[in-house]
């Protein structure tokens, strides 16, 4: 089985940590595509990020048709309905299988995220996936996304201290991590602290896995329908994306 | 890894049928521990026959601790809450695990299950997990759950008939086949009708397997804390039920 | 006019209390019959409890065939749709009645309860009956259900400075108390500070009178249609409660 | 104790039919006292119909002190906040009484009300109540308010026919009598069919009864907080209404 | 063209006002009738206010027929429905106009207002038009309507101080003032702090001059259907409001 | 003052007519821009579609800096919160527009658009802008939208059945048309029929000369905080859509 993990941004480290916490997780047959965009932004931080990223990522995942799944490496969930469009295996954002698990695990989650520009779309997302109540606050740490790589440690206290927030002024039973570069942080500070801390990319690389071992597609009725092939040719050969 | 399903009816021939469907979704080294209720109902449809049945299926998963994960065999997701106070082991439902994944796979789905008696608890589930939006109609095919064993080609013929109709009437981009009863039907619907019609006992099997391998486990604090020892203690040995 | 109270827990003095509040608050015609379970737990703090008291206390309702109405004594509203199968009787919750009256006085309530554990099964219900937005807080007093027995003015004091707390902090315009033991708290609470302190039980035995007099009855139909003969015997008769 | 229903429309005939249902439902302590509106249009269809009923039965409800409660005889629960501002005795819309109750009663229900231009405000309600996830449809069976009285049997006939597609097309499990002057046909069509039809006029003088019993009332904090002495007087004697 | 705005209260002071700011923002051919109503109270704060300037308000709409367009005047949006059965001419309420620019500007916003008391009716609206997810907090200010003419500097730097509690207490991304007496501070408090604070009165002339443009027309069918005559008739002649 | 529409596709012919009948409607001093992107897709249909249209549309808003609002000439509203951030000036999406109109001349309306696949994304918008509950039903009119440019007489008949079936199967008060290619019928429609037919870009056109009007700029907090001066220039110059 192979699960592609596509990075929206083109910082190219934070795929590689990406693909090292998935190579960790999955089974050993499975094997981790990890591919960064070609023309993204360096980082995502809110909607003008998803925006310019999304075009270079879906060119990616049509690049990549032996993949039996695709993960959207973003906490975002940048493009995900797109995305579903573009393949009928299964797609799963890293932002939706992190608040989907937390909902099984917990009644009431908050979320830690980078910058506070970033907050209002995963505040969207939550109520188009349904889990707004169960989500208590979505935090911003106030470290931008390339801040986490500069110094690891203090990025690490920092985001420490905002999910000792989560667990004592909002009461949370979990917290899920809002940002792929918090990856590796999940386990170790779960383990430290003795309640679910949640990293959205090990969470989706382990749904993926299971749908595709149940044979599981993405519907292509209605919303998901495939786009046509005139218009997926120009959409990949004729915007100067492609070479 | 050891998976527990627990079929919280009396009726083993299910759980037979779910052990089945299960064994051929997992992964080589999981083993399915597949265990009916000592004293439930022969069959859940509806509030009463789940809340009879409740007792007897938590005593089952306290006694099977060596369990990694535990399902709950029935579409109506019974106890789901109470089970996951009992273990700190992920805990997830059918109805749950198979609303999730079709919310992954398409827009808008509709559910089949049995009789019209079942229908409000499974909606009144959609609404609790977010999910009611994505669901566009909760179909009875009027069928018992245990008519659905007694001919299965009758029961088959009327389960399509009625997915026929949530794909034209409904215009569903997917169907949740809404009764573990139903499960062998899945692949083999999907397959011919080529759109997602999904089945709750693989996808809450392959969702466990994946939170297990995760090493996730379910919040002890706030609402899901464990019961104090005497409690546990009075719950399973005074009531009558254990040996 | 015989009103059912059913105590799901154990603790005899609990239905105690609840038996003399309801007789303070009906008309002298109607006979209260308060019941304690045969086997639940001491006390209900969430959803474990609810769940282990459940099969009992349907017990109780169903040995009790000449009551007109049925109160279920918890809070958590304990088993209220299973009940609604079982009789064609109103049947009606404490933690619903209380909800639904503070929001025909209020624009705005709180609620105060025992323990964090108990805080998410009620949050749910609120969503459940569509009174969320009508809920400020649900706040917990850090004091268990049995605690309130030990010291009672010790508890009164506590919950007192909880709900000032809900008055200065919530802005809330009534409080409901959430747990049955609180009952007599109410009046006097109410009086002294002036402003609406519910009490679930007075609420739901009045609602519960009204409706008997009304000649109303819980429907048939649907997801509260009785359980079969066969079902109904197995249930109360093969599981080791009955006698 | 004194309840005082309020009809915000002019017709004196409805008054009756609302006071002799009610008489019909209280206790035999129970004294109602009908006021029919000095100034309000001859029946209410829709929200001019509403606002133009609306000061002079707020004069009414000022010019009865004595009242225990109030009951706002008229489907609409035309004006609920504002008397609930005027007294802090308990304050019910027979709409919201009717809504309630059958809340309780089923798991969805439909109504069944007059013109098609009184269906959104009740839509509205519903969903102000936190109850439009109860309600399958809001269903108007063409009679004007008037006309129901102007031949009773063909109107029962057309109601009736309305309340059999409810069943038979909502499934719903309870219906809902849209218009006090349905009020006197709840019993009999409950009875022959077997299942809850709700009048809200009962409903709503026996949650009354309940609430005056209790002793609650209405909360003055927040948006109930009474008008000042000022505002009063201008509102009742400077506008032309009082005489 | 020609916009009529109507202050539901009597203060005449305000009238003026709201019709100034509505000048300094139309395009030069339009012309604004601002009249004040011939028997409400003096300022509307909560739902008895609002209940009891209904009727002279439509009054003073149905006599200026030759209206392109209607502001109701307060906050509140008072009578916005009813208004809308009186004539097919766009009605837009002060407070919905707000709102709706608002959510076109920010994520989130907060709202900053007079009295406790006028909260809940604010929050209902919001909830009303879908918008409570925009919608952080609703402040009191704690200055009742008429104050804020008083002493207009004092006045300002209140409302500025819970504006400015908005911002840092709620990441407010923007603010509505919640009161017509507050329209003149919009303009100067936003070009001061550089983030939208809106003033309802200029937003709803302005997307009332939108409306008369495109000759779009308040829908006749379903809930806005005009009352018939004599129902007219008798609402405005027989009720002594009229001359 | 100057408002671009911009198309994100790339069938000129539809800026053509967004132009004129943005031009019909607005004040003789506005002066309509009206772009196309220079690569998106020769039509919307879909999520797909959206999102491969994206970048190249906030391109052209970002090179016409002297517009004082924008358009998005799109009914899915593409890529709307990224625009947002793009510039202070006001945004507005065609969808959003229409529907917020429709909102304030009907209780309910319907939605009449193109292709089944484009049901999806318009029922999300409706939930984010919390206008579900005013919407009865999106409805597909099976027309493409570059079929609509290719008979229009054929294509007008086919739309005005959907409107006809909305009016009566829907019970709808007013109908948007969902679909740029559609804004020359709403006029005509409307006026044949006589209730409101509405047209995004007109809306869409003369809500943004109000908010000019008025001054209005977009938040630049939060969400909306506009992106770091180097990733604008990445965006725009290193992904090969600009020369």
């Amino acid at each position: 089985m192979k699960i592609l993990i596509v990075n929206p941004n083109s910082t190219a480290n934070m795929t590689t940590i990406m693909a090292s916490v998935a190579r960790q997780k999955t089974a050993p047959a499975t094997s981790i595509i990890a591919k960064t965009s070609a023309k993204g932004p360096a980082s995502i931080e809110g909607y003008f990020d998803e925006a310019t990223s999304l075009h270079s990522m879906l060119q990616t995942i049509h690049e990549t048709p032996d993949a039996d799944a695709v993960i959207i490496g973003c906490f975002d969930d940048t493009g995900l309905d797109a995305a579903r469009c573009l393949t009928d295996k299964p797609v799963i954002g890293i932002g939706e299988a992190g608040f989907r698990m937390a909902s099984m695990l917990s009644n009431k989650f908050s979320v830690v995220t980078t910058l506070r520009r970033s907050v209002p779309a995963l505040e969207h997302n939550l109520r188009r996936y349904g889990l707004a109540h169960h989500c208590i606050k979505v935090r911003a740490s106030d470290m931008a996304v390339l801040a986490l790589e500069e110094d690891k440690e203090a990025a690490c206290n920092r985001v420490e201290a905002e999910i000792l927030r989560a667990l004592h002024e909002d009461q949370a039973e979990a917290v899920v991590l809002g940002c792929a570069g918090m990856a590796e942080m999940a386990t170790q500070l779960s383990t430290k602290h003795g309640f679910p801390i949640l990293d959205g990319v090990a969470c989706a690389v382990a749904m993926a896995e299971s749908m595709v071992r149940l044979g599981l597609r993405t519907s292509r009725l209605g919303g998901y329908a495939p786009p046509p092939a005139d218009k997926l040719k120009a959409a990949f050969y004729d915007l100067g994306i492609a070479a």
